[in-house]
């Protein structure tokens, strides 16, 4: 017998990424869809894409009456928005999931990183961090889930097994370029394809939010304060995200081949990160949920390196939530999910 | 119990995209893949996108004796090649499903358009022709079939209901644009980035080879010979077809409502066939098995319109070929495959 | 001594095309450019791409005092715009180009392409038809100018040489492909890059403006009524229209090489017209201010195919318009114009 | 009266860049082209860009006798092929403008970073190095120039100022993007569009060679040895590079306001550098002879951030040996070069 799960802002593109999993998934079916200013639109309107699997499917208005007692409710809405709906739900459905950046943060590091106060502090710990390999434990203890940014993801899981061996400082750089579709459906200049088409530009620099989360993953793995200079690029692709991240060795002796068999190592017999000796491409995870990382030490320089590829739309968000809701959930964590990378 | 399944000719990007469904497919398990110059890499080396699904996984080298006794073998060769592998397994294995064009055509119609006699001509007529939707009956006469082209599926699915119906003259000009992964993936200069970036060129002027599938199908569907005027043009892009056809009307009163509601009926019950209101973006097909179509009636100019869309390596060729190995088979016809397609 | 020019509507794409042509030519200083609800801003801070050529320059607003006295204004507003805005600078200004389609055709036939009446018909007779290779002569007659569109460019000179020789029926189809860049500057979901990427969509079925200006360009250069079937197609580049014309012929004995010969002929002398003896391809044009085209005869079908392209921004619309601003102020044609297009 | 130039090694794209760049030139007459194995070619045939300015031109063979005499010849040959045709003409003609890598270094550290001796180690002292914002006074005691790297230019001219003011350290780290023009026109899986399409991924880990350039001119301009850490990617756009450069400051009191005003006096009076409030767009250089730079001071990292973009083929190559030619010749050093980049 299915769960019976909802996507709660279903009009953008995390939500739109969640139908096409769903519609794969054996075990959970998609009873309600709901957006904002689409409510009373046809699925298929606007993504053509889901009109063979979805062809009479309308968004529903925002309301939490509409999926109370459901088992899963994805909420796929604006960062800052599911603060406002969640409470209206986390007593009346089994499972919620949040794509957003609302319960990723304690309430002081989001009020520092977001630039105001959280209005639902007192749920956040009732939301486990689902970063699922590095916090598996934890998240076994929630009946909620936070997933996780796309860049931290792609980051913490590049550099995690470094911090978790202790090899490295407290004190990272990540440069990372992200496709398009990170930067979501709503209409701007810098999305514009005459605009972000043949271009390549750096943004947010210095204060980047994710930032916050690239650091409190690191910490909780190395069990050390982390400090981290993130500067992510806008980059000519709909979905990919790369992370390139550097940091200094607390240890002598240090070589790559050393490092691939710590990586080898931390990440056995998990299914969704492959530990490769080429430099991950991007496309090797496209609609995949999937994250692809390597590791080098450079001798002449005395730094390591370490590299972390995903599709910001499958692990990093919907793909994520999905493996999330498998395990809140009961279920296999693989059930569902893609792993085969679409290339060419 | 799944079915064995072997790929032959599994480098190339018809191969990849095989690999990439199958290991989706509940009951078909591919247990060999062989390559010709790559016989001995990873295929995880040649496709990182590939690496969690398989693992381990080696091309074998092209040898018949190697698929004997399976359940169904997918030639994903280069055209021209199966017409020499084939004889060594038809009789071994249960279902040989080709991807290339050696068995589409009758011989004579073969050596006319590809310039060249055909080798095996006695195998052709064993070899149904796998444009399902319009084939489905001759197709359950035959072990193994012969997976149309992409341009001749997208637009001979656009123009078919009207051929069905007796609505047009047999005379069609065909305008098509294809992503480049449909020319492969040989080195040559045109399919170099930089080239067909930012770029968009007419080719195959007057000669192409799928003008004779064309013809052929909608010679079939109508029951009179057809003519086309096909001309591809390459698009900047990776995966995309779009065929937008022209043709005279044979009646009077046509309109666009009438129009739409004959390819309604038509494809009536098609899992794979959407018949869109609106001019079908191509990005609705990619990575599904799926081909949405529309029509319209001018007017002014006494002209039908008819526009097809899919994905060239999706449902236009491996998706189209894992159809026809469940109808070979006897699965479900939609076992396996994606409907949705990845938007954005 | 340079001419004194004006852009009104600097902002948008071919306002920013137009200074950066008239950046590099020696004759034509920039002296005010105009915007609308970016008046105030600088240059620079919309297109960083004009920030070393126009470190200061700030858009002013749009006032028709401003411009008086100048040698040549051109108008790169919103389509409509214009018959608002010309009637106050037609008398105090040397010469206007206008980029927009309001003084393109005549006022009933632009009432029945653009759905509303126009509202400076008596206007319209004082501005030349642009298409400089087909109206040079009656261009001279005039002391303003409206540019062409870009389609109309494309679709116009790649039939036009059948038509000058009688070689067609008047009825034709037009299948075209565009980039992005002819959308414009505003924001729409469909132009949204991960909507417009790795797509291609029709649009405008039917119903395209540019019907108009391809059958009234035709209808002068043939001499009798034309009829065209127009179908424009969205694809993912920035620059760049590809028209493929179809027509049949009137006359017995055509072959490739005596069409090839006529358009030669046809366009002998033309410094931006290049005649192909190959496919075109878009990018032979970007940032220049070439069409380039080729046509063929076949045999099989009875049906002449003639292809043209150009840069949409480029020679179909701001490099059309520094051409007709070298005419109109009897300067030579080519002055400041590129003829090399950017490959790669 | 103009100089007369000559292209060696025409049918790359850098070759190809510079006969784009040189038909605008007003001084500088390209009477020679010549090709290894496209000899005989029409240079059209290639590009069909250049059809419209070089209607016939034809590569000619590789043979020194023919640039003997000529003004200026430009060398746009792979690395490693003009130390072998170098001393056939650098006394019998007036200044050699080299693109290739063959020139750059010493001969020690040319065979470091190269993996093989060099084969004219005499000449190297006899071109200057041609990374003119840096090394303008040097090079005027030089007949000959070798053009600079596309990375090493663009990170070193972000970093620059840093290093001349003696504000950081010498140890910095380069993460830096990439069109894929940058890889030129040879045929390999990596810039298949295929391949390369919706793909970013790092290369050349710890060891790309344009390492020792970075190194080399910041030694130069900060006065003692500084050791890079450089990873290039490959990004899905044909031109355009973005260099993320990473320091630590070696002096208190730094903030971003001081840090721009230390940029925009060390680049005062520099026609091709543009120093930008805001992260530069690489698309803001496409096409033009220029690279925008902007910087940060990040007090909660304690780091200098650093970053430049430029067009690899114009001001990363071809337009990069323009300048120098200007300067060689005497000319002034912006004739010819376009500063506005080609947007959208």
């Amino acid at each position: 017998m299915a769960y019976r799960a909802a996507v709660v802002g279903g009009s953008g593109y995390t939500g739109a990424e969640l139908l096409r999993l769903l519609a794969a998934h054996p075990d959970l079916d998609v009873v309600h869809v709901t957006a904002d200013s689409n409510a009373g639109a046809r699925v298929a309107s606007l993504y053509p894409s889901l009109a063979a699997a979805y062809p009479d499917l309308v968004y529903g208005p925002m309301e939490p009456a509409a999926v109370a007692g459901l088992d899963v409710v994805f909420l796929a809405m604006p960062h800052g928005a599911s603060q406002g709906f969640a409470p209206g739900i986390v007593d009346t459905v089994a499972h919620v999931v949040d794509l957003g950046a609302d319960f990723r943060l304690p309430a002081d590091r989001y009020a520092q990183w977001y630039g105001e106060a959280h209005t639902a502090p007192e749920l956040i710990d009732r939301f486990g961090y689902g970063m699922v390999e590095l916090y598996r434990d934890q998240l076994a203890q929630h009946a909620h889930a936070a997933v996780p940014g796309c860049y931290p993801t792609a980051a913490s899981l590049a550099l995690a097994p470094l911090f978790a061996a202790g090899l490295v400082e407290p004190d990272v750089i990540v440069d990372a370029m992200s496709g398009l579709s990170g930067a979501g459906r709503g209409l701007k200049v810098g999305s514009h394809f005459s605009e972000a088409d043949e271009n390549v530009v750096a943004y947010g620099l210095l204060t980047h939010r994710h930032t916050a989360e690239i650091e409190q993953a690191l910490t909780e793995v190395g069990g050390a304060p982390v400090t981290a200079l993130f500067t992510p690029h806008l980059v000519p692709m709909v979905r990919g995200m790369n992370a390139t991240c550097h940091a200094r060795p607390t240890v002598d002796g240090l070589s790559t081949a050393k490092l691939l068999e710590v990586y080898r190592d931390f990440y056995a017999g998990e299914p969704f990160v492959v530990v490769a000796d080429e430099p991950p491409p991007t496309k090797a995870a496209t609609g995949a949920n999937t994250c692809h990382v390597t590791v080098r030490f450079d001798d002449r320089t005395g730094r390591v390196l370490a590299l972390g590829v995903l599709d910001n739309l499958a692990k990093g968000a919907s793909g994520g939530a999905v493996q999330n809701a498998n395990l809140l959930l009961g279920l296999p964590e693989t059930l569902g999910l893609p792993t085969v990378g679409m290339w060419p």
